[in-house]
């Protein structure tokens, strides 16, 4: 095959001295290509994220920022009300954060995703995916977003000329119509099962709906949740089965 | 005469929809010519610095970043007993913030200041100063810190090799010794009182202190706190004094 | 007539040394005869909360607390989309913290309100307005609800046991059907024709709708928004109209 | 023996989604009499209370209140240069806090004990302790305080004629003073060798110091930090031996 393919994962999800569930930051960061670093809003100060840009230095991982709303409580997976303009200030207020902190290791940002609440917000509120997309091309040029493969924000950031990388969510099951089944709290999956499911995907480009139909996607990154069950399991398991089958994992 | 002096303010002392006092900013933006802006930890939210970035961008004002103690209740005026590391991961941070919704506005940053303690702290406190210095040589290259002209981060800047544009501080009395008293609560200023004492410090280089001596200071930057009581009315008595003895106020 | 009637507004929306617009708390205290303490999620931390305690005490003011959402930067008028478990422990946390507060100046709470957005949920949401009811009914019991006549909160509360008190508001348009007109910004208003409108509403139990209707309007108190523009003087105006035509001002 | 001795840990020192270490909260609670609430400032959000307070009520554990500072990123471990009026204010806010939630659960704070770095400040700091104390007599008369033995604010509560429940801390070691030797960091102790230790102490009254003097110890609760490595092991060793020595572990 020969093929490349980036694995990545939200990373530094931690805050002071808190974390979720088992913390296997550092295991994780020793098998995927590219990280998603919490950016202080939902998760995140400023000692986490330079603790995993050092991490992300040791082991060769591309470094992203993941902006969420001004949430800490609730993990950023409640939506708050707030105009398009505030939104779009307190993403770039993450991404310049980041990128200072990022810059002092030696690094630059690889990519923008958006993190729970908002980056669900993003996928369905046009005013807001246009407002972004042109803050981002003033503010940082050239940065990839990662998008759900069909939403508002991957329409304005092809419109506006910002390179959209596609995500396939390897820990998420998906409908017949190529969207994600939402779930609030995900299972403990088996790892080879999503390990199948993430080949055959990378392989095929298809994928088997909750009701049974082979479903086309197209991607140019897995995603791995952190938080879900097992992650770590998991991952090995990605990263062993796409190995054996000559795919490289490197970030785009 | 022809000499060019910096006049600097805090600017966006804000947050949410708070101010501090009359909120005097969009008149003082008028008449300095450097702002330093409140970076989210002690005053500042994301929205309230893009205000003042268009602002500052509309009168040709020089923005720099001043990060402080991430303290709002407090206004960042009281010491918090954070690490050396964590500290200067928190300057970083709030640095870079500001640099992107800069960025966003076709704007870089100009300088660097500390805000209240931990401003103090930076000028006591040298294992944490020179910590900093080395991390701003890899963030910001180039970027000049405001400092008190003898104080650690002084030395720890000079010795890496960073600018220093030293302060004269407008509204504050100077001991014999060339050090500012400190006051809790800075009492209402007759202006022209005060911008005698600039003129004077600008054209013979010295100040009188509170017992009386003719001190030497030296300093590339005037500063007025836009929290003194009447700071626009001293603002306004500096730049007529000061443009009328020939000074061409600007940015350095 | 001799009748009696509650004039309340809204005291302590300041954030440490932070206030909003101009701050009038001082003079609206010697006009008001209940006053809505912010809680510390949308405003008012505890020495602001403890400065407004001082000055009702002096003013024979009586005081209850004013829960908002967790969002000091948005004022508490953004809605979070948080379960209601988690609001009513949000609530209850404020209502105790100002409780213990009161009790330490001797005074104990006279009534709640919910503020901004969250006052705007209660209205609405069926679950919520009934979870926080029962959770009422075992924290504080006999603590009478400051609501809108018609609204879900009004209903479980009525259905729970719990006394309401409808408010009467001075400072908004009514429409024919009884509701508030919503406004972002309220603009300036006469102080006499809001006067004349609270009188009229007092005597007559009407007020007149932005159609031109006579509506019938209940209540036991005005409120008075503390933040709408010339608020001070349109208390003067309140106060001196309703003395004058024979009311007793006081807090039920 | 028959003796009555009181084992309280600190409970519900979760953020949101987020612990420490292993989240052992649950097995504690079936092991000590009396949990220290983290109220919000340091740890603890309303819900993670409230979640404490059932946990608590089904376990018979008696529930105190532990406020701390302001400082959630540093997990109140960090001293904040703040006023002894201001953190009155603080702790007052959070006794409230927790007491309203409680009494929604039908139960009253049983006792209020000062976190990390606000109970060592209360310790040394005389008029904070002072103030505190005057203030709590208001606010939440007849409410016990554990303390250090040998502290400002065991002085000053007994001069204002408040309860104090002094301490012996299994988990740290004594000075041949009777101090207790500050670590940042807590190694892995052995569950046994900690279980004699306070077998000892409470039969004999005494202590080895770290320098192998025999040292007299007074006290009414033994108290075992959460956050130690190992904490759950050791309390069901500190349990069981206390138990088979006839001791009954019960809150006083």
């Amino acid at each position: 095959m020969g093929a490349q393919i980036d694995l990545n994962a939200d990373i530094g999800e931690r805050f002071g001295h808190w974390h979720l569930g088992d913390d296997v930051d550092a295991e994780l960061m020793a098998l995927i290509t590219s990280a998603n670093l919490a950016a202080g809003f939902h998760a995140g100060d400023p000692s986490v994220i330079d603790a995993s840009l050092v991490l992300a230095q040791r082991h060769g991982v591309s470094v992203g920022v993941h902006p969420g709303f001004g949430d800490l409580v609730g993990f950023g997976r409640r939506h708050i009300d707030a105009s398009a303009a505030e939104l779009v200030n307190d993403v770039l207020y993450q991404l310049g954060a980041v990128a200072a902190l990022a810059a002092r290791r030696g690094l630059a940002l690889h990519h923008l995703k958006l993190h729970g609440a908002l980056f669900m917000h993003a996928a369905r509120d046009q005013p807001f995916a246009e407002l972004l997309v042109e803050a981002l091309l003033q503010a940082a040029p050239g940065l990839p977003l990662y998008c759900l493969p069909d939403s508002a924000l991957t329409r304005a950031a092809r419109a506006g000329g910002i390179e959209v990388v596609r995500e396939f969510y390897a820990d998420r099951d998906y409908s017949c119509d190529g969207s994600i089944v939402f779930v609030r709290r995900v299972p403990r999956l088996d790892p080879e099962a999503v390990a199948d499911k993430v080949l055959t995907a990378c392989t095929e480009g298809v994928v088997t709906s909750v009701d049974g139909k082979r479903v086309e996607v197209g991607f140019e990154s897995i995603c791995l949740h952190s938080d879900t069950p097992g992650a770590l399991e998991i991952a090995r398991a990605i990263h062993r089965r796409l190995t054996a089958a000559g795919f490289r994992l490197a970030a785009g």
